[in-house]
C-alpha cells in the first residue's frame, strides 16, 4: 500500500473528520484524579461497525454495543476506564445497559444509537453513581476541537503513558474525506486486561457492510498483529463511526478510490496499533518483526506473532542481546511448517543468520543497533509468498513491577 | 493413581537402581568452573527409549541420539551443558557425531548405544578440544554412588539453581524393581531452548515398545504440562534406560504389576517436572493449576496450560495479588469451549468465583496464601469430566535479569 494514496494530517484527531464532539472527565472509577468517562457523539446517525473481542468472557459492554450496532448505525459511544464490567453477572449488565440509556438521555439520541465500551479491573461492580453523575456532566465537556479530542484520548487510558490517536486524508472522487482514531491499551494487550479499545471515525459516506468488512480485515493485519504480553482481554473492541459529511459518493468496493480509502483507513489502523505496542507496559522498545518467504500469510502471521510474542525475544530485546537463537527457536515452535535448512534472519540491516547458517557479525554494531527505539527483526523463510508484519515490545522490569501490583 | 503403588526412595538417584554407574567433569565449555560433561554408564545393554522436542529446528545431538535409539538399545548417555549444538549445520552434526565416538571409545562401548543430549546457546560450535579431552577422563569420573549421581546432575545444569533428582522403589511380581530420574531445565521451558534434559534409569525389565509407550505417555501429563515461559527448546530430550538387573518378569501391559510400574514411573517424571518449573527462570513460586469438568482432557489440558503460561498471571503471583480477573480471562482464551456462566475459582482453599460470579472473599487471607512457596489455582468448568494438572512459576524481576543477559 503505498503511502501517496493518502496523507497523515498532522495533530488531526477524532474530532477532525466532519460531524463528531468528543470530551472526557473524571467521575471517580480511577484513584487518581485522571479522566475515566468519555464519549464521542456524531452530530448526524453515522453508518457504524464493530469487531470484539475473541475471548470466551466478553464483558458486558459487548453485548450492549452488539445490540445497538443490529442496524449498522451509531450516534455516540460512551466509554469508561477504571472498571471494566467483566465477569460481574446480570448486576454487571444491567449497568451497562443503564449506562447507555443514560447516555442517550444526556446525549439526546436514540438508545440504540450508542455503543459501550469499558477498561479496567475484571469482576468489580461499576461504581454507578459516580457513573451517573459523570454522564450528567459529559455533554457540556463535548466540543470538535483539539481539547475535546485530548480528554477523550486521556480518559480511556489505564496503565497506558501516553496517548494513541492517528487522522489521515484521502480523496474520494474530488471530495477531501478524513479518517481518524484513537485507541488504549497496555497490557492484557494480544488484542487484550488493560484492554485494548479503538475509536475511529470518518467524515466519508461509505456502506454499512463494506464499512464492516474494511474494519475487519485492517484489524486483521494491524491490532491482531500486536501483542504485549500474549494475554486476550475480555474487553476488547473496535469501533468505526462514519458520518458521510464529507460529502463524497459513497464508497463501496467498486469505488475507483476504494483502495485509497482502505488504504487509508488501514493506515490508521496500523499506527494505532503500533502506538499500542511501542506503550506496551513497561516497554522500552518497539519490535517490529516482518516475515517472508512464508507458505501462505497464515503461516506467516502465525510464526511473526510468536517471534514478537516470545519472552525470551522480548528479554534479549531488553537486554540489547543478538541471540538469534531465540528467534529461530521461536518461528520452530509456531506450529506451521517451515524448512529448516533455508532461514535467513536480520536484525535491522545486520544478517545474524543465512540458510540457517550463523553469520559472523559485528557485536558491537548489533548492540548500537539494538538500543535504539525499534527493533526490525526480519525473517525469511524461502518457502513461498506468504508475509506478515507483527508488533510488540520488550520484556522489562518495569512489566513485571506493573502487573504484580496492579489491582492492588 | 494411588501412592500406596510405590514408595519413594529418599536420597535415590539415577545410580541407585541396579546397573547404572555416572559422573560428571567441567572440560571448559561453561566460563564458570561448575560441570559441563558428563555420562551415565549401564552395565549391561538396557532398554531404551526416548521422545524429543516439537520444535522444528532440533538440535544436532538429537539427531544422533534418534539413530542410536534405533534398535531400542542403549549402554550409555554422554551429555554437555553450555552449549546446545543446535544450528551448526554440517560441522555442528559431524561434533555430535564424534562426541558420539569419543565417549563410546572411552566407555568401551559399541557407538550405536550412546544417546547425546546438549544444552545450552544455540548457534555456537562445540570447543571440541574441551570435549575430547574431557570424554578421555569421563570415565575414571563415573561411580554408582551418591557422588557419581551427584556430579551428573550438577553437569546437566545451566541457569538451573538447583538439582533434580527423584527415585522411587515398586514391587513387580515379588522383585523390588527402582526407578530413578535426573533432569535440568530452567528457561526455553514449555518444554523448551535454556532446555529440559531429562534422563531415567530403572533396573526393572520392560519391554522396549512399552517402555516407549510409557514415557510418552508420562511425558504428556507431566514434563509437557510444564510451562516456565512459554518457549520450547531445539534440545528438549528425555531419555529412559532399563537395565532389567531388578530380576523380575518381564514387564508389559498385560503384567498384573505394570500399573504399579507405570504409577512409580510417571511419579518420577511428575516429581522432575515439578521441579523443574519451581527451578524456573527467576521463579518464587511453583504455581499449579488444576482444572477439572472440562469437555475433555485436551480441553483441560489446554486450559491448565493457558492459565499457568500467562505472563499476567505470573506477575500477579509474584505480586501475591489475587487477581482472578487475570485466571478466567485466561480460559477464555484458551482456544476450547468452556460454558462461561459455570466457572469456579479457587486459589488454594480459598474461592474467588463461583459460577462465573465473583465471591467476596479476604483479601489479607489471600494475600498470605499467596506468599506461600506453592500456590495451587483451581478451576472447575462444570462441562464435562476432563481434568488436567500443569505447573509453572511466577514471573519475575529475575526472570528478566536472567533473559536480558543470558547470552553475553
Amino acid at each position: 500500500m503505498s503511502e501517496k494514496l493518502y496523507t497523515v494530517v498532522e495533530g488531526g484527531s477524532i474530532t477532525t473528520p466532519a460531524g463528531f464532539v468528543s470530551g472526557g472527565l473524571h467521575c471517580g472509577l480511577k484513584k487518581t484524579d485522571r479522566n475515566d468517562l468519555a464519549a464521542i457523539l456524531c452530530e448526524v446517525p453515522a453508518t457504524a461497525a464493530a469487531v470484539y473481542t475473541t475471548n470466551l468472557f466478553q464483558a458486558a459492554p459487548l453485548k450492549v454495543t452488539r445490540e445497538s450496532l443490529g442496524n449498522g448505525v451509531l450516534r455516540a459511544v460512551v466509554v469508561n476506564s477504571g472498571n471494566a464490567n467483566a465477569c460481574t453477572g446480570a448486576q454487571g449488565e444491567a449497568d451497562a445497559y443503564e449506562m447507555r440509556a443514560a447516555a442517550a438521555r444526556h446525549l439526546g439520541v436514540s438508545e440504540d444509537d450508542v455503543a459501550v465500551a469499558s477498561t479496567g479491573v475484571i469482576g468489580e461492580l461499576l461504581k454507578m453513581d459516580c457513573v451517573r453523575s459523570g454522564l450528567a456532566s459529559l455533554p457540556e465537556k463535548l466540543d470538535g476541537g483539539a481539547s475535546g479530542a485530548e480528554e477523550f484520548c486521556q480518559a480511556i487510558l489505564t496503565t497506558d503513558l501516553v496517548k494513541k490517536e492517528c487522522c489521515v486524508k484521502v480523496n474520494v472522487g474530488g471530495k477531501e474525506v478524513l479518517i481518524a482514531g484513537a485507541a488504549k491499551g497496555s497490557g492484557m494487550i494480544h488484542p487484550n486486561m488493560a484492554t485494548m479499545l479503538g475509536f475511529m471515525t470518518t467524515d466519508a459516506a461509505v456502506g454499512q457492510e463494506e464499512l464492516l468488512t474494511l474494519l475487519r480485515q485492517a484489524t486483521d493485519t494491524t491490532f491482531n498483529m500486536i501483542t504485549v504480553d500474549g494475554d486476550t482481554s475480555t474487553n476488547d473492541m473496535l469501533v468505526a463511526m462514519a458520518s458521510g459529511l464529507a460529502g463524497n459518493e459513497t464508497l463501496g468496493r467498486q469505488h475507483p478510490d476504494w483502495e485509497a480509502f482502505a488504504a487509508a483507513f488501514t493506515h490508521v489502523c496500523r499506527h494505532l496499533a503500533q502506538a499500542i505496542a511501542r506503550d506496551g507496559e513497561g516497554a522500552n522498545h518497539l519490535i517490529e518483526v516482518v516475515v517472508s518467504g512464508a507458505e501462505d500469510v497464515a503461516a506467516a502471521r502465525a510464526i511473526a506473532k510468536t517471534v514478537v510474542g516470545s519472552s525470551l525475544v522480548k528479554s534479549a530485546v531488553f537486554g540489547a542481546d543478538a541471540n538469534w537463537g531465540r528467534i529461530i527457536a521461536a518461528v520452530g515452535r509456531a506450529g506451521v511448517p517451515v524448512s529448516v535448512e533455508r532461514v535467513d534472519i536480520s536484525l535491522g540491516e545486520i544478517e545474524v543468520l543465512s540458510q540457517s547458517r550463523p553469520v559472523a557479525f559485528d557485536e558491537e554494531k548489533a548492540l548500537a543497533y539494538l538500543q535504539g527505539d525499534t527493533v526490525l527483526i526480519t525473517v525469511n523463510l524461502g518457502d513461498g509468498d506468504g508475509s506478515a508484519t507483527a508488533w510488540g515490545c520488550d520484556l522489562t522490569y518495569d512489566y513485571v513491577r506493573i502487573n504484580a501490583a496492579y489491582r492492588t
